[in-house]
């Protein structure tokens, strides 16, 4: 059993290598849609990941659309401060997809408006712009194995 | 109502800058146990979290148990990878103090043999030494949080 994050676009390295640690620790697989914000030999991402990443299932592709081309079955839940239905709120399963935009804009509103059933929001206050990246891709990946009893192998 | 953060002795500025952004989003207090391994206006620390510090609650301690001493109600719960009960199995509840050590050695082996009831584990493989302690502490929070039907104002 595994789960999927997407990071559409990230743009520091430090993130990416959080989550890839994130990755490592639940089975998750990786999907990172370039362009990235980083060589991904760069040394701040090794720094931050270096232990983690080769433990990580990491595909890298050139859009978002190759992502869906090459996971036709897959559900894909989108994360925004734009929406309003809670990520706890859906019923997470094997192999769904969690994606994640650039930390300064988010996802596209195109993207958005594309799949308006499986847009989720991480509830905060309005003292922030949003959480960081790495931070709410741990909150969902963990709510979704929480809801699957943590089929952890 | 709100949580408490209280890092014990955290190591890493980017960390606990993470950590006041998440707390700057839930309203969650947040209570460092000296010594850091930083000083609190480090340019690395502002950086992580300079727009987020004054938005927080911070309160300042010499030892953890002058965190207790100043919380005499309070319930604890200790997150470490060294137990067994999953966080998700506790009932959480407003006012509540999460408690985590430093990156490199988690809290002391003492903390949790006198509190064995409330040390919580956050499941994850043996692919890792640990989450990153942001990641960790956003994890508890907002379980803490879902169970309690996100209560932010």
């Amino acid at each position: 059993m595994s789960f999927h994050i997407v990071l559409v676009n990230p743009e520091i390295p430090a993130n990416t290598g959080n989550i890839a640690r994130t990755c490592a620790a639940t089975g998750t697989h990786l999907h990172l849609v370039r362009p990235l914000g980083f060589s991904t030999d760069d040394k701040v991402l090794k720094r931050a990941g270096l232990d983690y990443w080769h433990s990580v299932h990491i595909t890298y592709y050139d859009s978002f659309e190759e992502v869906k081309a090459a996971n036709p079955e897959a559900r894909f839940f989108f994360a925004s401060t734009r929406v309003t239905k809670r990520y706890s709120d859906f019923e997470f399963r094997d192999g769904d997809f969690f994606v994640f935009g650039k930390e300064t804009k988010g996802l596209p509103q195109e993207m958005l408006d594309a799949h308006p059933d499986t847009c989720m929001r991480i509830p905060m206050t309005d003292k922030v712009r949003s959480l960081n990246l790495a931070n709410s891709a741990a909150i969902v990946v963990f709510e979704a194995l929480r809801q699957n009893d943590f089929p952890l192998s």
